[in-house]
């Protein structure tokens, strides 16, 4: 008595000639294997992660409606397709997380039809996501899909700062574009935890709103003054670790300089090589694809580097990771509850103002698409 | 029945104003203590480390002889003075390393007194160096000053690099300016221990020099198709670490891109966060002072840091240290033997002619001086 599951899934396809085409596809799934669930997805985020797959590295200016409307198209940035090669013409789904209600089970799963879940593993603008079950987390019961949709990335991420932060021995941290839902949880985790944290920021706004949920050091790194101020902040705290999901430009080279400027004070003899204290900058975003750059004025004592989730969630362990997510379903409503400024339909997804607003990326702007709701 | 002896001293001054001054002092030691030596120095390399200290960033145009002709003045390059703002005012005695003659001792080290030692710790540029026993190194029966001179910095920096390797699990490296003298010992010890390297050159001389010495992959960088011939060549070795004593401009980004292109050819899956397959470019110099331009087309797994020799032989230890410098010892007239193009007096190094040539670090000139030669 099997049952399938008809609906819309959202595909992203870059053609050879750069051209990037988002299209609604019909899907059938059902008959879940044991350990498998089908899940009817209520809520997915689109994250600057998600950003990746779904457009991909476009001209903002291309975007367009294709031909009869349905779908979107844009064209790869010149200079650009080289980095998207290995997916020309494959058809792929983005959305790395989501929640919703399951609808079926393979026969070991069926006490959990009628629950709702958070899901990783990619895939998750569809109506319909088949999934293994340890990809899956129950949501507590007065949680609804929305405050299920982001529990993985945002929460893992800003509570793996705080591992690595930890691991390679720093006592506290800066952390860029500070006012984003991730720089919220962070904070959040910083003033809970009393970790030294140093938000930077962009305008008065967002250092408003980190102030409002207790943030002891929030910085505007377009005064003029900011590098001084950096390098004081840095002094008072210790900082000598640094997270940035911006990479282009000359961030990392400033912090850098701050830190050592620091530590260059806290040593008493002058050592033209600089300081011994070590300096780490993680980028861990592309929100400025630019390239990064150093000016290196800070001695030999320094990395810059990429940081990824995934990579840092198999470094600390499983174990380590079930527990960091217990704390996400402890905490959803409070530090890791997200802010949605605008849901979308998988259709509304496709249209090139809301593509445009969300390629944006501004701070402080969240989309969630409900896939469900046609 | 204490003896003192009288000698020259190059000191490197920068004042407030920016200002470089070279001068020779007179100066007087005598009388060591218990564990110390007086070595008279006949041998002191001009390595790209010392010429942070003896000349800073000044700009070469500005190099002139001073008004009684003795001296050299120069003028720190406009930008370049907060990065040498901790040295203002004091006088300085640059020579990272030296190799003499034992001339007096403490009382329990007057078996000593005739021997020829290297000498590491700073202050060379001087006709004679008091310092403590541990800081030196007995030279074999064979040796001569200009054989011990360099027997520190470039030996240890190029084992170190294979130290860094191996415990960091890389299996093969990239090296540019391979031509180098620390690139030519890196070679042979490469060749002589079966690890794969590629050696990065300017031209054709450089290749030959290396290729004569057995290097199994020598790539020229000025080549239009550098970037795909340096892909294939990681490729063949596997490497995904890289050693730059430049620093300056795009070659950590090709680098990087070259690993990671061939990381990617290794795994099947598309991962639009890049491959995990670890990518390490470490900058051990500063020969181009202008930013490093990172592209970050390379995913997450990477990272670009500064190298230092003495962080990396107090991350290795005492005990391996003392064997890394016993193979030196060993294999001073081979492995890690060092040839200079000219050598200059005290006097010397401090005309203008001179400086202009030195400062200019060009691969395969290399600058000996000998402060016992009045």
């Amino acid at each position: 008595m099997s049952r399938t599951f008809k609906g819309l899934e959202l595909r992203s396809t870059i053609l050879a000639s750069g051209e990037l085409r988002l299209d609604l596809v019909e899907i059938e799934v059902g008959d879940p294997a044991p350990g498998e669930l089908i899940v009817q997805v209520e809520a997915t985020p689109i994250n600057p992660s998600d950003l990746l797959l779904l457009l991909g590295p476009i001209d903002l200016g291309s975007i367009a409606a294709s031909a009869d409307g349905a779908g979107l198209r844009a064209q790869v940035a010149a200079g650009a397709l080289a980095s998207v090669s290995a997916r020309m013409g494959r058809s792929l789904v983005p959305g790395n997380e989501g929640a919703g209600l399951v609808v079926a089970a393979g026969h070991d799963g069926e006490d959990l039809i009628g629950k709702r879940v958070g899901m990783r593993g990619g895939g998750m603008y569809t109506q319909y996501r088949e999934l293994p079950v340890r990809d899956c987390v129950i949501l507590p019961e007065e949680a609804t899909s929305a405050d299920g949709a982001s529990m993985f990335i945002n929460p893992l991420t800003a509570l793996c700062f705080i591992e690595t932060m930890r691991m390679e021995r720093h006592d506290a941290l800066i952390h860029f574009a500070a006012a984003s839902n991730l720089g919220q949880m962070l904070n959040r985790i910083c003033v809970a935890d009393g970790i030294p944290l140093i938000n930077v920021v962009r305008n008065a706004e967002q250092a408003a709103l980190l102030a409002a949920e207790g943030a002891a050091c929030i910085l505007d790194g377009t005064a003029g003054d900011f590098e001084a101020r950096l390098t004081e902040a840095a002094a008072k705290t210790g900082a000598t670790l640094c997270f940035d999901p911006i990479g282009g430009g000359r961030q990392a080279s400033v912090a850098l300089a701050a830190m050592e400027a620091t530590a260059a004070e806290r040593v008493s003899e002058y050592n033209r090589y600089g300081t011994d204290i070590f300096k780490q900058v993680y980028i861990y975003g592309l929100l400025d694809r630019t390239p990064t750059i150093l000016d290196r004025w800070v001695g030999f004592a320094w990395s810059v580097g990429g940081w990824l989730l995934t990579h840092r969630l198999r470094q600390i362990g499983p174990e380590r990771a079930k527990a960091l997510q217990q704390r996400v379903v402890d905490e959803l409503k409070t530090t890791f509850k997200t802010s949605y400024s605008r849901t979308l339909t998988l259709r509304e997804a496709l249209s090139p103002d809301a593509a445009r607003a969300y390629k944006r990326k501004a701070t402080g702007e969240k989309y969630l698409i409900t896939p469900h709701i046609e």
